[in-house]
């Protein structure tokens, strides 16, 4: 973390400069009662009672080190490496892509099947109740069932991510792309939250809530990723001794942006919308090769989870089913038919943050869900006849003729995947306007209700079934009221287009989200409309408010990185930008200085220009290279003194491997025990800082140094006056800080929070 | 251009300094006939004899200046622009998207119109004939009709090629290709170039060549978009006060990518592959709404050509056309199968290089492509029953039983696309394997032939077709080896997989390839075999040879910069790479020494940093900014100097238009005229010249050089010594002069043809 201690040499924000100074005393009060809001996010880690505010930027987050650091020690390993070592290196970076997309496949077939089995089990036996006391009277005995059913799931879902794992809550996308902009997110990709994630999003979808399955798998993606990239697994203290290399920052985000998109693959069946997925959240330098690989896990993951669901659907060969959720095939024309919707938020505002009360809240939701559903599908007169085509697995018959079946219980009763597919396909006139208008209500106030729990549970399957109801309703609408009756006549096209303004005016993706439906309609005559509805749905969300994962990563005051400087700021340059003064090492330093600067931590910096004096004389000291607080504290774990090198000839050189076993855990600086003698000693840190950082004069533009920053992954940008001394070091904060807000240029204040 | 005269510090090298240095001695000489070659190539401009030579590298190719140039005029207009104004530059942005699709779909659907419609005529008449002589006899004069008819078309699209614009030969990808990368190639985005080329690629295709019209899209929506984005067209002298703001090669760079997607798009009906296909060809730095505006332009494209397509077949509304070539729709299942192909290699080697020479050769192709075809259905024996549903247009009885039809005719009595449809789709047993085998024997040949010929046409189709071909005979072969017939049954599943891996091996574009197939076959789960085909073919041609764009882009030592530095060179530094002594401005400089500098021809230079002297009696002179050749004869042009301007108080002020007026074509140095009193006259560099460019200190690695070039699309990057004085320049050549060998790292000479 670089410097947060700022000299103000802006004009405009000079009155509030101290409030980033020195800890948080203005954060942690409440003199700011009209900004701060108390919020309890469900996805963010064990929660606590943080006054949170959009205005602010956390000084908590830690960047990745994407930049690779050519040390002399990384120099003499690749003399080191024949060509051939070259060619293993590549080949094992595609084995690793398979395994990832294998493992990320064979995931998603686990949930599925285990979704559908318990889903299967819970509905066959609700159904041979309700079946049982339609006729003799009694049906709030079924309703109890039905309710005690989901609150046992969900229990059990809540439990262990509230007390496990709590940032195994809510979908992970917003982790999983913060993670992909380069920022550290603790505990995101551990094996333990993967745990968590899978069983627990297993335990909410059979427990009858208002979510889908299919967000988590990007977080389950990413995490295998992370896990299988490393070759061993730290919370089983398992070493495999293998993919070494790939212990670093550099690697292990490429494999992340892998997993997100073989997650994404399996998800949808879309392994091209996986890819640009990653690409749209994660990548800024476009690279042929690593988006080749990722395309490679993709489909490797898509595969491996239609061979494994093709098998225990006992079609094997068969290859039917690409992804968790597939609309089936949309083989007829659509008119080109563009809505605007505005957006709606799904309110995360749920102030609950004791474990045990997030259990039981989690509880209540999924009884009252189970209630809702029950006397909507109860006082619901719309039969429809069962026809030899119907789509439903489990169509209630309740008070309907013989024959015939509930219209309300194919939306409700039924896992939310099959609940999209019948409004997509379903015969016109399969719903009744009235039916469709109260799920439609009933369902988005569940949905809100559920987004803030505490389980594991995407956001995408709600929003499809929320527009899709929607869109078939104004489907069957607009046909009832236009005389052309068969040219409007198809309400499955419509409920697909509103299933996309839903999903786009909540989650904003746009590209990926676009080539993702077209993938899994898999029928690109669709694209165009679908693209239109998503842009405006973009559009007019954006005038109002920002998209669902970025509140939720503003409210977290992450250092975000858009893909571009905000416009307007060209006349703003390196030096306001910068954060000043610069802790500096010299080239030679005493371990002493090293280990103060290090234990300091009120700075708590993490990456320091080393300097070299160019004449004895001469007090001015130049820029020559730049170390990483990592890179320090395993030097002063093995002792790397100059001092003890003469003394013990025959010492062991340090190497790149023992920083990459160090890695990603660095011990803190306290666990290191240097002694008074010791601390006199001397550190030559010629071999292991990086000799030529990028450097930016002072007068280069916000812009321009933005641009730098994206586009190879910095952490940290010297800034250099043009004597080549250091005045100022950049960092993600400084450059997070500015953003386009209604009054032209803003920019945010730093905290500890 | 950088300094040519290239002070040689490398020790491997140092026997060879001076074979640079001074023009092209060596090399228009014959002193080095082992290494040179002479090739005529159809597609890269009027042919001479040129020694051409693989180990070189041109110095005659430019850069594009993708870099801003954040000058003070810059800051102003900015500043003078207020937010809206900035609102209506993206607007603007997003509707030139929209023509460049609508317009690039417009020209697809006219090639595919007027072609289907002249080789309807073209089919009808010769089947006529043939009809009428194959009871009667005299056969020969179908032959002669055909062949004549066939050399007429061919002789109008090569007259034109060759006489009007010959660098519409060819494809165009390969210039496309380089465009993207950064490179100017002369005339490649006209007008001209694109009448040409639409008329040309007709005439090849009607006039029966092995070629396609699905290449010559991609170079044709290329050009639309660099014509749409300028407002004005300055072969026509039309200037529509338009636009204004993108005429520089960023954002027409931006735009060409958004038209070769657009182009892509409409050959294929994949949007989704068009924007890869930008994005691997060109696009280094991925920015987000850069991509969303280039997949919009390309799902206007295919809609546009969708759209009118299903009008002129009387479809309106059914939208079932969104490619130029469709592959219609595979549905059932593939079993994952894997070949390894050799590659074949298109040999380019045709030494006709005069006009009219050049003409004559295209007619003979055309005659000798009609007396091959007809000599293969003559004497082919090998009847189908005509099924009600064929997909042949023009069946041909010719010998055989009534109700039959000869097998052979329908992969030569036809248009191309039509062919790999029925190859891919006829039923099994429609090809006896002989047949089969004898067209993929002479049709490769004649792909061959027809290949360096000077007419405009792709070489996508023929692949296919091949690859189709030999993919369906091995199926054949394999059902009738393999004794489980029922699973190995469908050989159209066999000759997709080899019309990929054809395609594959002889283009080697993997990742926009496999999702153009994908989407073009409207499957996605053939996308796992198409992937690792298409893979397995690069990686055993890259074995052998390079791809045929890229052996296109060498024979024409194009300094191409590909995705990442060759690994193994890190221990190689800037200070080896960089050209130097570089020619330097002062900021304040005399007019005399700028146009003496930019007179001299045998430099030739295109950037010069621009240096201030910190002392009077110091003679260090530090970096201070850089200025193009561009914008220094635009100041001389308008005689931007400073006793001029304090003479003439109220003369006009320089603006950032002036240089957009005189962007693209700027006039030589000898078209302005400097009297011998302005000589004496001082400019002031500091307004017009780039204050922050990009320096790199000289230890910087290669590979680190490489990204920062890459990343930021860079043309010079100034490399500093600690003190901050210019020691070198790098630019492109040097960059692309470093390759991996087969014995390590090895460079390439610089030359000036």
């Amino acid at each position: 973390m670089a410097n947060i201690t700022k000299k103000v040499s802006w004009s405009s924000r000079a009155d509030e400069s101290g409030a980033t100074g020195e800890g948080t005393p203005l954060l942690n009060g409440s003199e700011q009662p009209r900004h701060s809001r108390q919020v309890r996010l469900a996805c963010w880690g064990r929660p606590k009672e943080i006054p949170h505010n959009e205005k602010l930027l956390s000084l908590k987050f830690e960047s990745l080190d994407y930049d690779n650091i050519e040390n002399q020690l990384f120099l003499e390993e690749e003399r080191r490496m024949s060509y051939m070592g070259f060619r293993c290196l590549e080949i094992s970076r595609w084995v690793v892509c398979g395994l990832i997309g294998f493992l990320t496949g064979l995931i998603a077939c686990f949930i599925d099947i285990v979704v559908e089995e318990l889903a299967g089990i819970k509905y066959q036996v609700v159904k041979q109740n309700i079946e049982k006391f339609t006729e003799a009277g009694g049906l709030s005995i079924s309703l109890i069932l039905w309710a005690v059913f989901n609150s046992a799931f969900v229990m059990v879902g809540a439990i262990i991510v509230a007390y496990f794992e709590p940032i195994a809550a809510g979908s992970g996308i917003p982790q999983i792309k913060c993670y992909l902009n380069g920022i550290k997110i603790p505990r995101v990709v551990r094996l333990k939250t993967l745990v968590v994630k899978v069983c627990g999003v297993i335990c909410s979808v059979v427990g009858g809530l208002a979510v889908g399955k299919e967000g988590p798998m990007i977080h389950s993606g990413a995490v295998v990723a992370a896990g299988v990239s490393q070759g061993r697994s730290t919370s089983l203290k398992r070493d495999f001794k293998i993919f070494e290399y790939f212990r670093r920052d550099t690697e292990k985000r490429d494999f992340v942006s892998a997993g997100a998109a073989a997650g994404v693959s399996a998800a949808f069946g879309a392994p091209v919308g996986g890819v640009l997925f990653s690409l749209e959240e994660g990548a800024s330098f476009w690279n042929q090769m690593l988006t080749w690989r990722i395309f490679f896990a993709s489909m490797i993951s898509t595969f491996t989870l239609n061979f494994f669901l093709s098998i225990y659907h006992n079609k094997p060969g068969d290859l039917s089913s690409p992804g968790l959720i597939n609309f089936g095939r949309f083989e007829s024309d659509v008119r080109n038919l563009v809505w605007r919707i505005t957006s709606m938020r799904f309110p995360c505002s749920s102030y609950v943050h004791r474990p045990c009360l997030q259990v039981m809240e989690a509880m209540l939701v999924a009884a009252v869900t189970a209630t809702v559903s029950f006397t909507m599908i109860y006082f619901s007169n719309d039969c429809q006849p069962l026809g030899p085509e119907h789509n439903e697995e489990y169509p209630l018959q309740l008070f309907c003729a013989d024959g015939e079946y509930n219209s309300m219980a194919t939306a409700f009763f039924n896992t939310p995947e099959r609940s999209v597919r019948s409004l997509f396909h379903n015969q016109p006139g399969s719903y009744n306007p009235l039916t469709l208008g109260l799920f439609t209500l009933t369902y988005f106030f569940l949905a809100c209700w559920t987004y803030g729990l505490a389980v594991s549970a995407g956001v995408f399957i709600p929003s499809l079934l929320i527009g899709a109801a929607w869109g078939r309703l104004f489907g069957i609408l607009l046909a009832s009221i236009t005389s052309n009756a068969t040219i409007w006549a198809d309400p499955g096209k419509y409920a697909l287009i509103g299933a996309a303004a839903q999903l786009g005016g909540i989650v904003r993706m746009t590209l990926s989200l676009t080539v993702i439906m077209v993938e899994a309609t898999g029928n690109v005559t669709y694209g165009l409309p679908i693209m239109l509805v998503l842009m405006t749905a973009k559009i007019v969300g954006d005038y109002f408010v920002e998209g669902l994962y970025d509140i939720h990563i503003k409210l977290q005051s992450v250092p975000f990185l858009h893909w571009e400087a905000p416009a307007t700021s060209h006349w703003l340059t390196a030096r306001e930008v910068m954060s000043s003064p610069v802790t500096c090492l010299n080239r030679i330093e005493k371990v002493g200085t090293i280990v103060d600067v290090l234990s300091n931590t009120s700075t708590n910096h993490n990456g320091f220009p080393v300097v070299v004096q160019v004449a004895e004389r001469d007090l001015t000291s130049k820029l020559c290279g730049l170390i990483l607080r990592s890179q320090l504290i395993v030097l002063l774990k093995h002792k790397v003194f100059v001092e003890l090198a003469r003394s013990r000839l025959n010492q062991r050189k340090l190497q790149l491997k023992d920083f990459r076993d160090a890695y990603p855990r660095f011990p803190p600086i306290q666990s290191i025990h240097v002694s008074q003698d010791e601390r006199e000693c001397m550190m030559d840190l010629t071999e292991f800082m990086n000799p030529t950082p990028y450097t930016v004069p002072q007068e280069t533009s916000l812009p321009r140094v933005f641009k730098l920053f994206r586009a190879l992954g910095l952490r940290h940008l010297v800034v250099v006056d043009d004597q080549n001394r250091v005045i100022g070091l950049v960092t993600r904060k400084d450059l997070a800080r500015y953003h386009l807000g209604k009054h032209g240029l803003e920019e945010l204040q730093l905290a500890h929070t």
